[in-house]
């Protein structure tokens, strides 16, 4: 089972206040990809740099990750700069360079058309839909999509909307597109512009998936030590749709089991600057912290 | 079963981005007591002044509430104005009159002094401790505190602090009151105050047990219709309490089942406006949210 994952990859420089890093690898990509690859193939889509050398592709080789898809482009590699307020719940943008990224055309090699799960990574919504024109045979398409294309680009992102499954964005990423502040009503309102799926996910509170009729709560691991909540997110997707893709059935029993993965692999994100954390992980740790997560939650009935 | 709860009554005037209301029967121990008594019997001391009639004594008559410790007093009730944020996660205090709380002295009747819970709602901890001194016999403490007295009376506090089993704060005051921003590092402080337990209530994002080494995170009912969180916290603990009260045992196991109808109880409350919704609650609406709330969190083992 594969999965087709498009999307950005970055340097980024980071500053929370546990310390700070520049020129992490970074994107969503980057940790979306590290992520799914402790469950499941991952072939790669995106754009680097002149920059981007041997150190940085040692971090994906080794991994269930495919690099025919990764174009090299003339030019510096996006770069981005950020720094975080105490409770890591919210961050200032420093810089953007868009750089290699802003002319990015994503194009599939004949071998990635036919994917088990395809994940449009956060990018401009006509950017996503030319990656599904592209996709021969998919099982489910997932999404990510930010505030900024909710703004800028409302039609086009309604586009590419009618033709996912799942979409994954913060509370109150879900809020601003379906114009209502109550999340259950904002689900509804996603969920009717075509995704079946709405996954809202709440930082350090865990995360929401709205399933049809059917909705679950994950929580988030309590962690003692945060050091930087950067690509939280992505790996949070990463561990969902990794986790999917290897279920021969994906029911509601799988779903809820998939919102743990992710919950699991956003948390371990968090506990060290950019990818390094997820870099050193290992799969027991994965399943100790799945076990974690349920012990953490689990109550008699009344 | 009984509990010894001591706290405030108010008349509450709220403004919420779903209407207004003045007036409204109010205070942390209104609250509490309506909550508490759908699982046991609530002896409640309080003051209230020379406005407080009929019409409010009817919320409390045919319920489990004991009011042979209400003193009235010469002079106004307690009176409260607030008016919420959008999110309702955060408010402005639009006025507070003290009123005949100002000089509320607690005096427990000789038949409230053997209780199986002492609940010390939110008020100077002087006054909490004063309660303490005049209880025989009790099985197990909680308390309440706020930002306010943790700024200003921090010593009375802390002594007040080492005579109880369980402290239920908001998360931002766990932290405050720790002085440290990590939520796990902050309750183990808390704990080495006195407290064996903490429950830190997140708003609508749930609530943490944190019970020796043990972690519990009991979720928030989604709702769909939200009015008006005045109350939300205090009920939380009377179903916390409540339900503690009225268990022949406590040990791990129910004091989770205690969180869960901790969260039920809060949810209820913010459906309306004031006390409306816990006034025409039934117990059998409780039971089918307890296990909405069972649905909402379970998955399998990996």
């Amino acid at each position: 089972m594969t999965i087709l994952a498009v999307g950005s990859i970055a340097f980024d420089t980071i500053k929370t206040p546990y310390g700070e890093a520049n020129d992490l690898l970074g994107g969503s990509l980057t940790y979306f990809a590290l992520s799914a690859s402790f469950f499941t193939d991952v072939n790669l889509v995106a754009v680097v740099g002149e920059d981007f050398g041997d150190a940085q592709m040692q971090t994906f080789k080794g991994r269930r990750i495919d690099l025919q898809g990764l174009e090299r482009a003339d030019g510096k590699t996006f770069r981005w700069g950020g720094e975080y307020s105490q409770n890591l719940n919210s961050r200032e943008t420093l810089f953007t360079e868009l750089n290699v990224f802003d002319g990015f055309r994503p194009k599939l090699p004949d071998a990635y058309k036919k994917a088990d799960i395809v994940f449009l990574g956060n990018m401009h919504p006509s950017l996503q839909e030319s990656v599904l024109e592209q996709v021969e045979e998919k099982r489910l398409v997932g999404m990510d999509s930010m505030n900024l294309w909710i703004d800028i680009t409302p039609t086009e992102l309604r586009s590419v909307l009618k033709r996912v499954d799942v979409v994954k964005i913060d509370d109150s990423e879900a809020r601003d597109l379906a114009g209502v502040y109550n999340l259950r009503k904002a689900a509804a309102a996603v969920q009717g512009l075509g995704p079946k799926m709405l996954i809202a996910t709440r930082g350090s509170h865990g995360a929401m998936l709205f399933n049809a009729k059917d909705m679950f709560s994950a929580p988030a691991y309590p962690l003692e030590d945060e050091q930087d909540p950067t690509g939280a997110g992505d790996s949070f997707a990463g561990g969902f749709f990794g986790y999917l893709a290897q279920s021969s059935t994906i029911d509601a029993a799988t779903l809820r089991r998939a919102m743990i993965f992710g919950s699991v692999m956003g948390s371990f994100c968090v506990e060290d600057f950019g990818t390094r954390r997820l870099e050193r992980l290992t799969f027991d740790e994965i399943l100790a912290r799945y076990r974690s997560l349920k012990e953490l939650t689990q109550f008699e009935d009344a």
